[in-house]
């Protein structure tokens, strides 16, 4: 497999695990809320990130190898699991966000992706041409930006607590950067 | 102890155990770059987190607790460790901030800090009057901060990776904020 895309994987490896640590079992006044109106709590954000595993990455990868720009992906419902997630426990996302991430990864090891497939194209039904490339980096960056969110979010929790120390937190002067 | 100091711990106790598992053995294409000119890579960032554990917040916690405002804490040097840092690897400094932090926490909870003394006065270089309570939440929130920089800083090596997929990648347009 190119370096390229082992470098992803590394990292796409290893968010389940991180975001276990950090969230599996914390108290509920960190993980089940969130910053207003209309924003996520680090639960609803398992919840996307699984949604992502199920319909987002993956399926979009095997049509770029399959049929290329050919096919157009389909649309990503970005809200689409957190109906169903609110039936669960934050244990049972962890759980199942981490199989369905390992899963996902085996199969792209098993494509053995050289450079080639890498430069292969697909069609973004909004953002146009894009590579498998590319693809596998937003993958990671994907993962990073709900970090980045999450760390906010449970800041966010703690914005008066903090006294006169929120001039020195950088997280808390973060009011977030579009979809996340 | 009082509920609130029991959900500052959680957090903090779970911050160690994140970190490793995003960055230990991550290719140092990750973990040893950084954001530009005189900017962290994650490496530092751990590197400072272990300054913070030996020198800042601990230390502070003992003066608030045994003098009160009449002493002043030390102001804090934020790269005091990184020197000393750059000798060591990624995964021993994700060792020695484990170890730290665990010794800390355990302090902490030997205190069975109640209502009274989270409400005890220190005072701040800068800041001025803090509390007890406050500093629990800065401690966290610093955590925080430093994992919402972490994310930043990795994403930042894919910036031009993801192609056209970076507007829709929050955390590729975090430019920081103040000191993280």
């Amino acid at each position: 497999m190119e370096q390229q895309a082992e470098q992803a994987i590394a990292l796409l490896a290893r968010t389940p695990a991180a975001l276990d640590a950090l969230l599996r079992d914390l108290p509920e006044a960190w993980t089940h809320r969130n910053e207003g109106e209309n924003t996520w709590t680090a639960f609803d954000v398992i919840g996307h990130l699984i949604e992502a595993e199920r319909t987002n990455w993956l399926v979009r990868a095997k049509i770029v190898l399959q049929s290329g720009e050919t096919q157009p992906f389909e649309p990503f419902d970005r809200v689409g699991y957190m109906r169903e997630s609110q039936r669960k426990s934050l244990g049972q996302l962890l759980d199942e966000f981490s199989a369905l991430r390992n899963r996902n990864l085996d199969e792209v090891r098993g494509w053995n992706l050289r450079q080639e497939q890498l430069e292969l194209r697909g069609r973004h039904p909004a953002l146009g041409v894009v590579t498998m490339s590319q693809l596998l980096a937003a993958w990671a960056t994907h993962d990073l930006t709900h970090l980045h969110q999450i760390s906010r979010i449970l800041a966010y929790q703690y914005r008066e607590a903090v006294g006169p120390w929120k001039q020195y937190l950088g997280v808390l002067h973060c009011a977030g950067h579009g979809s996340a």
